[in-house]
């Protein structure tokens, strides 16, 4: 097929069927226009790199620059021919030549020089994460933020907690959302790790001995037993990635780490808007999404708001960790550079991207304008009334009764509410039959109110605001350095608050 | 957004990143443009069948088809509104509505009526499946046909089977081929299977209950309690889409059905791009892919010739199960329309579809195309020598020495080989040390000969072969109908030939 | 290691970690020792066949069959010396044949004739899958029928329909059970299609030519130029599995179709416990899971009745489709027989047969003894009032406003509800306001009533039961072969009734 | 089911179907057996911290081991009533309490105190974790240590570099195994850096916010506040486990971060073994395994020996990032304790220890074992002959003849040695007809040697091997620490040694 040839159009990539990054600013840096240019730019970049070491002339670095953004590239019959190769750098690399070479025929000389696919596929993606990670973690950052202020606002806002889909004992707003706040510092701060390690830059050669850019470097007379060392470093440096210690067409590493981390962020921004569909039932209702013009509308049903924001989040975090599995397993190679699974990586690495990307941001819409209504969270917590305290009444009989004869009166006591009794008078009652005249130290009334039974839900808060809003001052995320496992002993904003005597 | 805001551009879905179908015919077929066609086709069937039951006016399908094919529906912009109600069809109707309105203002009022967006995308999703599957079932079919050829080819060409990596016994290089084309086989009567029963159109309205599309229809004097169950019926017809027992917008089991068979088919292709990856080796050189101008070129190396085509079917067919999971795990839902699970099902299908439809495409030409090297087939024969053959020497032996001493005996003079010594010299030391004087009925030439060893390699070649060629003349794939268990009770070319006396 | 080393005691297998199918039928089925015992089935049945022919002696079987049940086999060092050679078939034979020694030094020399480790293990797979499988369609059909019960049952009680969380529009209890029983019938459908075609045996020999089988019938000189196809059948007789067309060692649609059904089972029945999970919610309390003494109790809180068969339900329905992947995932292969692929199916393949069943075994507990609160659905359609017919509104309005006026009038009725207007007052107003006499040829409170709005739930439920209900009468699954796939024309009780004039 | 019932037997869990675990050391720490003891061990440490805050007895642990320790906990009862409460634990602790009561009625009255299932089986997740990661971390030091002295004694063994599965270009074997080396130190450095931060304690109570335990050791007159997170602190330590910032019942970071790491463990070790499947085909044959008596043995073919450690090392890594999705998805919950992602965690988790340290020390014997023929790796070098270095003559003639010619004339030239002649006289011709006169600066035959062009692979495998061997002495794992992300920036043994003249 040559460039003459009619080619049937290709589609176009809008996210219709991905309404979650459609539009947002990740979908422009992970297109495979950005792809393309990313390949361009690795090879301005080894270009540059040869001309400082003296290898090649100093314009060709700018020659390819231009011609690769002529737009005469032809993305799609490169895609097209990509066929032939089994990936699209070798017919680029011929293109990209012809077209320099209508810039500067000497130019056109040096294009690629040393250099093979795969250098040029894993720097370009190298590239294009890198892009798509800072837009992730300036939206992670956003969620934080949000959340630790939805913390603090709900500190001790109490609320039913429920597990295995029941209401079970008191806990407070401010808890729940501190919980999502965790998960996203945590994903916020593996983001961060990434990007402050810097991605690596891939330069091999043909099989991982950069013995070609040797050739060329020697024969240009560079100085130095192994100028292509240098020359990794320098290309590394003018991509702003990270050199790594060995080429890693068959090492594959940097894949694994990103699909652990994609896969992760999934599951944090998961987790979120798990819970906020859950809380804004039509029964439930503790919550809102932030109302938009237009947003959440049903084609058919006019009454209808649908939660949409966690929809979409939710729909991502489904496919997130799924894609992520075959980056995992295509560490699994074969030989110096294998076939198929080095070539199935590509497309799962841009959904990741993608998803991950649009699902954040999205995610910091819902974070910044959740509304929540503290009227329904009351009136949810006094739905079971009283028997969220069960477990306290328990505690709290057990010195008198035993725990067993405990826990059996306070189970009878609760049971007998379902016949409309309320709490306090079943319990006299089952304390009597106990054999137990009422006088309990703490008085019933005070034991049955849920907001007294908070544990520590309010310092646990305060904890999780401080690490999340301290650790990352002034820098994108130094947590991730000072501390990459969160769950290692905690720093309490008041460090001996929980040793103070009342 | 509005349609007069500027509107950063989309990407351009190339395949960039995916090879294996960029250009190939599917592409066409699963595009964003094809989804939105296929929608268009839906609101048009939907008012067809309306009209056929007295209820819109009988010009409301073709105003719909001359709207929607107008160009005018803003493919990026309807992608991007999808953000407003997680899914693309809210806007989709809306925008319809409109230009339908510059059509036949009367029209307008009738588009999309009594329906909800899960039917419109579902029942799309519908049609663009079946028409990749068409195109699956093609190339499967002319896999199928190539693959009996060559197994007929090469029915008795004896070659080294190869177990856990290591040279066995001999078997055919025709048993190997045929075992690919039972795989193949299997596959496309599953996608056969899959089209003569035909996806279901989806029509449920807003619930399940088809509410909306009754009244409606009730309203405008339909005839009959429950005319909205005519209505799928017509549907359905006017779609070539077949009815479901009932709405599935929450029983997935024909998406569950798809993504079963498309992982299928990534397993079978699979199987026979590893082989053929296997046996192109350097140092195997059994195969070699068909030669094409370009293809298979090194970007670095100028003698290679890359076996790309299997490499491309190789990366789809790591991808495809993965993507297939997403959809099977889609199954699970919440209510009577879920929140995320239905939302992560349209890119996973359409990558399971562009996958499957691209590795098939790109198979026919390699089962096409496929260089078998005879010559090179022998020599590795021959490279273990009479090795391959020492099962059968323990089993020749056995009688007279017992089966245990026979394994011992074989095991020491396969041993001493190694030393250099041919393997019939030092059997026969072998068997003099053994106590065993050499009295074999059979002569040791002939049992050493690997062309001797085949078992039933010739009969269940031709077994499979008449299953594969037999089964689906004259119909696409009445197998699938006949017998989907292509591991029941197999039938022979010639029934008696295994009974018949030499 | 030796028999007589001393060796650390293995684990025990109770289900500690998988409490779904800890102590239930499956368990029994598919343990250890369950594999074991089919591996010395197949031995047996091997010997027989070969009796039968003439080539090994009668009595080799019971042998077999004595020595195998002996007690003396020993698990554990078979586990462990199974390192050896990646799989536990060697050793297994070794010792095996010792202790048929014990018992008959002639049968000792004809076991295991001619055969190959994976022919033993996939044999054996298959007769334990067939034992599970058993199992799980008996299970299913007990959930097939309660749920058939409960459809029946709640044919006309109106539900509020739920939508990406949210009440939409009103539906019936019975249509809601409709949709479980469909994807139960679905999956209950096809576990039977596999057991009624049949598992396949597995006899293929070293390398899939059956040739050691061939060398040892012709040696013992059975008649035939192929007695072993002979053989191919009489051992599948002998052990109540299908033939296979070809040796299926490398070609793995066996597998693969029982990694589709399981991973469909569970989503079916994941599904079902999902809507268990969601209508048991506190606030929501449609539904209750059947009580038992013990059941659902928390370790901390007396009160809470946990909804723990349908956990342990959902439980197996996250971890089954992801197993069944890695069975899919290895049908690609390479070779005649593979380094690791097939080694990796055996434990996911246990795993997804334990999970299926055990979840379908607690789940037939739930479906038979779920208990619907019909006060508490009652009170849930009112929660939203007549906002549920909103949809209805616009539709009945459409005539006199035009559809988009009339959407706008009701949602700004709905809307004003918000405030304490009852709808009905809401909607005169608005209509008023939109220049509309109230002159509705419906009135407007016939109009407001959830349980006039149920379009077409009851037939709809009605076919459902009809399909799951006719179609397995006196067979366990004759749907399977009737109508493979569910979603094909259904048919109506009483055909005509819904074209019936009322 | 009470004790007195008979319960059938339950299965033994000896591996017979995951041979790659069969008997090796993880399996002992994660058996059912494994569990239930760190069970106990929580229970224990939970009073231990108890009795240290004044609020129970000192005896309250001891009698609590005591009775976990008696055997009469009933470990197969206790997993089947474990059905009771969709989790094993609150039996567990009913019937702890009734056998501490047995050997102290005063401490049975303290077991369990506000605590709650999800605490204790966590906790014990995590201690299982800690010690199946510790013998994980050992033999992945072992692999690390081997493989860096295969790198070195084969630091300049010329070998064919193999690429898309064709011979490519020269490379050594020192590099090949300094590939594995830097996977498996990423693996070990991470395995590291989870054990050397600890993985965490669980401790929330009912819901998180830890009140029952607040309650207890308030009542109990302990002083302070928030006495439960001094409680916290105290448990953390007596286990050995970290501290967690939150309770993480719904915020499950540490079972993400497990899952990621232990797939990548399973994708550094499969690669590994991937490789020595393909170099140890019978065609290639540039390793063999370890030789062991009995190992690698075929129940069929006498003179096969398989690559059975691999196998077993592959057949693992196809399962482990699978089963980690499981857990990778369990990110995703509901509420403050869910239904159903919990429960699905515990079998995968188990199984991915499992699976991770059973391959581990497979692969740790085969590194340690590994033969390389140093004959073979040679013979195949040459059996491409000259054809490796085409990409080298293409460069060497570039400054000549042009690139694109240059490249020409190489193909031409190789092209032309299918028909035997040797690539040297060929490139004469070939030069000859290009219309050069045979006058390069470096002589043909130097050009043509593949020893002479290795490019960096000597000092890349010097700069692997530093890495890998420098950066653990002294210590299990401060790579991690140090320098978790391995392609940072490298050190090079002799920094400049690259920028040295020769």
């Amino acid at each position: 097929m040559s460039a003459d040839e009619e080619i049937p159009a290709p589609g176009t990539d809008s996210g219709l069927l991905s309404p979650v990054w459609a539009g947002t600013p990740v979908e422009a840096v992970t297109s495979d226009e950005a792809w393309l240019a990313a390949m361009v730019e690795f090879e301005a970049a080894l270009a540059t790199a040869q001309a400082n070491l003296g290898a090649v002339p100093q314009g060709t670095a700018e020659a390819i620059r231009t011609a690769g953004s002529s737009g005469r590239l032809g993305l799609v019959e490169l895609a097209r021919r990509g066929r032939e190769a089994a990936n699209p750098v070798v017919y680029f690399v011929k293109r990209l030549t012809e077209l320099v070479a209508d810039v500067s025929p000497e130019a056109a000389g040096h294009v690629h020089a040393g250099s093979t696919s795969q250098d040029v596929l894993d720097s370009a993606a190298m590239l294009v994460a890198t892009r798509a990670l800072t837009l992730l973690r300036d939206d992670l950052g956003r969620i934080r933020a949000a959340l630790a202020a939805l913390s603090r606002e709900h500190r001790t806002t109490p609320a039913a907690a429920r597990t295995l889909t029941q209401h079970a004992v008191p806990t407070t707003f401010g808890l729940r959302a501190a919980t999502w706040l965790t998960l996203i510092a945590d994903a916020h701060d593996r983001v961060g790790a990434l990007l402050d390690a810097r991605l690596p830059v891939s330069l091999g050669g043909a099989a991982g001995t950069l013995s070609a850019y040797h050739d060329h470097l020697r024969a240009a007379g560079v100085p130095g037993v192994h100028p292509e060392l240098r020359l990794v470093e320098l290309v590394a440096d003018e991509l702003g990635l990270a050199e790594s210690a060995l080429p890693w067409h068959a090492a594959r590493t940097p894949i694994a780490d990103l699909a652990g981390v994609l896969a992760f962020v999934g599951g944090a921004l998961g987790k979120f808007a798990a819970d906020v569909l859950v809380l804004s039932r039509t029964e439930i209702a503790e919550v809102a999404e932030p109302a938009a013009a237009g947003r959440g509308q049903s084609s058919a049903m006019p009454q209808k708001r649908n939660p949409v924001l966690s929809t979409l989040v939710a729909a991502a975090a489904r496919q997130l960790p799924v894609y992520a599995l075959v980056l995992q397993q295509a560490v699994v190679t074969e030989d110096e550079r294998p076939a198929g699974a080095w070539h199935a990586e590509w497309q799962p690495l841009r959904e990741c991207l993608r998803l991950a990307g649009g699902a954040a941001h999205t995610a910091a819409e819902l974070a910044e304008g959740l509304v929540v209504s503290a009227e329904q969270v009351r009136a949810n917590l006094v739905l079971t009334g009283t028997g969220l305290v069960a477990e306290r009444l328990s505690v709290a009989l057990s010195p008198d009764l035993g725990r067993r004869l405990a826990k059996e009166t306070v189970t009878r006591a609760v049971r007998s509410t379902e016949t409309g009794v309320p709490l306090a008078e079943a319990l006299r009652l089952a304390l009597k039959e106990a054999g137990h005249a009422d006088g309990l130290s703490t008085p019933l009334e005070q034991l049955l109110a849920p907001e007294d039974y908070l544990g520590a839900a309010v310092p646990l808060t305060d904890r999780a605001v401080h690490r999340a809003t301290t650790t990352t001052a002034g820098d994108p995320s130094p947590a991730a350095t000072d501390n990459p496992h969160p769950y290692t002993r905690p720093t309490d904003p008041t460090p001996s608050s929980h040793d103070r005597e009342d």
